[in-house]
C-alpha cells in the first residue's frame, strides 16, 4: 500500500507491521507515561491496529495505556478486540468514556459488544445508549446468538417499490437520517416486504422518470432473523452479495447485513473449522494459561482413550512382538502414514463439506476416487518401505509384511478420511469438530491390526 | 432466505441445496436430452449454483448438459468453475457461445479465467473480446500471478480532487460508461493521483456545492500493482474496506479491487492454509485420481522419512523393548498425546502468524503460555496413563515412566507447534507447508527417546 509513515510509525504495506520494533515505541511512551506520545503514535492508526496493540502487549501496559489514552478511546477499537480482553478493556474505561465510545458504534457492532460482554456489563453500555438504541440493542439479544439477527445493522434505505429514480434521489438529498455507509436502496410493499433493490450507482446514472421497479439488481436475496450466520456468510460469498435485507417472520424489513460483516464471519468460521480439526477449541493468542489448558483437555482426553484402543490392539500381538521386536520399530511407520494420509483426505472433506461441495450428489465418486488414490499411493509406499525394510532388516518376508499393511492401511485412511466428516455432518455433527481424533484411531487400529496381524500368520 | 422456490428447484433458506434430491431432476432431463427443461430447471438459478451443478455431475453428463443448455451459457459461471473443471468446459463451448460469454465479463474476472485456462485456449478468449479489452486482458496478464494486478478491475470512476458534489453527480447522470457496480468515487490529482474517495451515498445526501474533499472517507487505502492479493484480502478484512485503488509504480490510478473480491481470496487462502497444513496440496474435490495421488505424493513421502527417523530413535531401544514388551503395547500412547498435544498448538500458531496476531511482540509470552499449558495437561494426563498403566500391567515403575514421558512430551509438543510455524514464517515458508509433519516428527522422537529412555534406566 501506498500510506504514508505518519509520525514515527512504520507501516509497511499500509499494513500496521509490528514485527518492525514499532511495538517498543508505544511500549517506551507507556513506560514513560508519555500521554502526548502515546497519542502520536496511536492517532494515525485505525481502530483495528489499536486493537491488534491492545491485544499484544500485556495487562500491566493494557491498563496504563487505556489510562493515557483515555479521552480518546473510540468505539470501533472495542469492535475490533478480542473477546477475553474486550472485557477487560471495558472494565478499565471510564464511565463517561464508555458511553462516548458505545454512541457512536453502528447497531450491530453495540449488539456484537453486547454479547461478548458479561452481563453485569451490559447494564453500563445499555445506559449509554439513546432510548432507541437501548430498545433495538435489547431486541436483537432476544435473536439466536450467531443468527443474521444479531449481525444485521437496523440503519438502511427502503423506499416504496413504486417509486421513480427522481423521487428516490429527491428524498435522500432532503433525509437528515441516512446510515453512514449504504449501497442500496431496498424497494418495500406496503406491508414493508422487501423485494428488490437498487445500487446507488445504477440510480445516479439513471434518468429521474425511471421506475426504480426497471433497475433492480438481480442478485436479490434476503435472510431471516434466525438464520445462521454461517449460511449468510456462505450465501454472500457464493452469490457476490453486497448488502441483504433480512426480514422478520412476516417478512417486514427490520434490517440489512452487509459483505464487511459477513467477511468477518466467514473469516470467524475458518478459524473456528481450522481449530476443532485440531481439537483446540475455540483457542486463541490472547486466552491465559488456565483457559487454555482447560480448551485442549477435552480432546487430549478423547485421544488418550482412543490411543488406549490402539494399543489394546498391540496387546493382543504382545507374543509375535516379543519373537521379533523388528516389528515394534516398524509399526509406528505404518501408524504415522495411515494418520497422514487420512488427514490429507479428511481436509478435503472438511472443505469441501464447508463449501458444499461434497454433497450426497457426488459422495460416492468422492470416495471411489479416494480409494484408488489410497491403492495408488499405497503401492508407491509399499515398494519403498518394503525395500527399506528389506535392506534394514534383511528379511523378503518382513519386508511384504509391512509393504500389503502400508497399502491396506493407506486405503483405510483414505475412506475414513472422507467417510468419517460425511457421516458426522450426516449426524448434524460439525464434521471438522472430531473427524481429527477419530480418523487417525481408525487408522491407528487398522495399521496395527493388519501389520501384527500379518506378521503373526506369516512371520511365526 | 426468503426466495422463492421457482420451476421444481427447491432453493431451502435460498441456497441451492443439492443433497434433497434437485440434482436428480437435473439428470434425468440430461439423460433424456430435453433441452427444454433443463433450461426451465437452470434458468432461475444464479450462476454459482449452475457452476457447483457443473462440477458435482460427471464428465458425460456435463458435456451434454453444456451442448443442451449451450447457447444460454454465462459467462459468469465459467468464472464460478473450478480450475480443472473450467479448462473441460472452455473445450466443449462453441467459439460464438464462449465468445458472447466472455464479452459480458468483468475484466477482473476475464484475468482470473485467462490465468487458469492453458495458453492454448487463450486465443480462443482473447479474440472474443473488443480490441480495448483485450489489450486489457494482456496487460493484467504482466502482472505477477496472485497480485493487485490481476484481482483489479479497469472499470471504476474518477474524478478531479477539486470537484463539487453536484459536479460529481451531473457527470454520472449523464456518462454512459459507468461500471456495472461501484460503490465509491475515486479523487485524483490531475496526475492521475488517487487522494481519497467518497461513498456514493454520502455524495447522495451532500449539498451540490459541497466540495469532494470535505466528504471523504477517512477509511481510504490504496495498493501497489504487484502486492500479494493475501495482503490484500487481509487489508480489507482488518480495515472493513469496500473498494480501494490500484496503483502503477508511478502512483496513478490505474484500477480498483472491490470487496466480493477480497472475500472470495480470503475463502481461498483458508482453503491453502488447511489443506497445507494437513499435508494435502491444492487438492479439490474434483480433481482426478491420478492428480490427487500425485497432490498427496511429496508430503506422504516427507512423512516416510519423518517416520523411519522415529523408528531408528525406537530401534537405539530394541534391547529393551524386548526384556518389556509392554513398551511397545504403550508406545504409541505417548506419541498420540504428543502428536495431538503439537497439532492444537500448532493450528494455534498457524492461525496467529495468517491473522498477523502472533508477532515477535508477542512469540515469547505465548511460548511461556504453551510451556505452561503443556506442564499442566501433561501433569493431568500423566496422573490418569499413570494409573492406567500401574491397573494394566501392576508396575509403579512402569506407571511413573510412562507418566514422566507424558510430561516431556506434552511440554515440547507445545514448544514445537508453537515454535516450528513461526520458525518457518521467520524463513519466508508457509508456516502451513510443513508444520503438521514437522511438529509431529519433533513429538515422536522426543516422545519414545523420553519413553523408553527412562524405560532403560528405571526398569532394567
Amino acid at each position: 500500500m501506498t500510506d504514508d509513515p505518519k509520525d514515527g510509525i512504520q507501516t509497511e504495506e499500509g499494513v500496521l507491521d509490528l514485527e518492525t520494533g514499532d511495538l517498543s515505541q508505544i511500549r517506551k511512551a507507556i513506560e514513560a507515561r508519555d500521554a502526548q506520545r502515546v497519542f502520536e503514535l496511536l492517532d494515525p492508526l485505525h481502530p483495528a491496529d489499536i486493537a491488534d496493540i491492545l491485544e499484544q502487549i500485556g495487562s500491566e501496559a493494557r491498563r496504563t495505556l487505556l489510562h493515557l489514552y483515555g479521552s480518546e478511546f473510540d468505539g470501533d477499537i472495542l469492535s475490533e478486540l478480542d473477546e477475553n480482553i474486550r472485557d477487560e478493556v471495558v472494565g478499565y474505561l471510564r464511565p463517561e468514556v464508555l458511553a462516548e465510545a458505545v454512541r457512536d458504534m453502528d447497531s450491530d457492532d453495540v449488539v456484537d459488544l453486547l454479547e461478548d460482554l458479561d452481563e453485569s456489563q451490559h447494564s453500563a453500555i445499555l445506559e449509554a445508549l439513546e432510548e432507541e438504541d437501548r430498545h433495538a440493542a435489547r431486541q436483537a439479544l432476544t435473536y439466536p446468538e450467531y443468527s443474521a439477527g444479531r449481525l444485521m445493522q437496523r440503519e438502511f434505505v427502503a423506499v416504496p417499490e413504486d417509486w421513480t429514480v427522481g423521487q428516490t434521489i429527491d428524498m435522500m438529498r432532503t433525509s437528515t437520517e441516512l446510515p453512514d455507509q449504504f449501497y442500496h436502496v431496498f424497494l418495500v410493499t406496503p406491508e414493508d416486504m422487501p423485494t428488490g433493490y437498487v445500487t446507488l450507482g445504477r440510480l445516479l446514472s439513471s434518468k429521474r422518470e425511471t421506475a426504480l421497479a426497471e433497475i433492480l439488481e438481480d442478485s436479490f436475496r434476503s435472510f431471516e432473523l434466525d438464520e445462521e450466520e454461517g449460511d449468510v456468510a456462505y450465501a454472500f460469498n457464493q452469490y457476490h452479495l453486497i448488502s441483504a435485507p433480512v426480514v422478520d417472520p412476516d417478512g417486514r424489513l427490520v434490517g440489512v447485513i452487509t459483505i464487511d460483516d459477513a467477511m468477518a464471519v466467514l473469516d470467524e468460521e475458518h478459524e473456528e473449522d481450522m481449530l476443532r480439526m485440531a481439537g483446540a477449541g475455540e483457542g486463541s493468542l490472547s486466552d491465559g494459561v488456565l483457559e487454555t489448558t482447560w480448551q485442549r483437555l477435552p480432546w487430549l482426553g478423547v485421544n488418550l482413550a482412543t490411543a488406549i484402543v490402539a494399543s489394546l490392539v498391540i496387546a493382543i500381538f504382545e507374543a509375535t512382538i516379543e519373537t521379533l521386536v523388528a516389528l515394534a520399530v516398524l509399526m509406528p511407520i505404518i501408524a504415522s502414514m495411515g494418520g497422514n494420509a487420512g488427514t490429507q483426505s479428511m481436509a478435503v472433506a472438511v472443505r469441501g463439506l464447508a463449501t458444499r461441495d461434497l454433497t450426497s450428489a457426488n459422495i460416492w465418486r468422492v470416495l471411489r476416487r479416494e480409494t484408488l488414490v489410497g491403492v495408488l499411493n499405497g503401492l508407491i509406499f509399499a515398494v519403498v518401505m518394503g525395500v527399506v525394510g528389506y535392506v534394514w532388516f534383511g528379511s523378503l518376508m518382513l519386508a511384504g509384511v509391512i509393504a500389503a499393511a502400508m497399502v491396506i492401511n493407506l486405503l483405510v485412511a483414505g475412506l475414513s478420511g472422507i467417510g468419517l466428516p460425511a457421516l458426522l455432518d450426516r449426524l448434524g455433527v460439525d464434521p471438522a469438530l472430531a473427524s481429527g481424533t477419530f480418523v487417525t484411531t481408525v487408522t491407528d487400529v487398522v495399521g496395527f491390526f493388519a501389520f501384527l496381524g500379518l506378521a503373526t500368520v506369516l512371520l511365526l
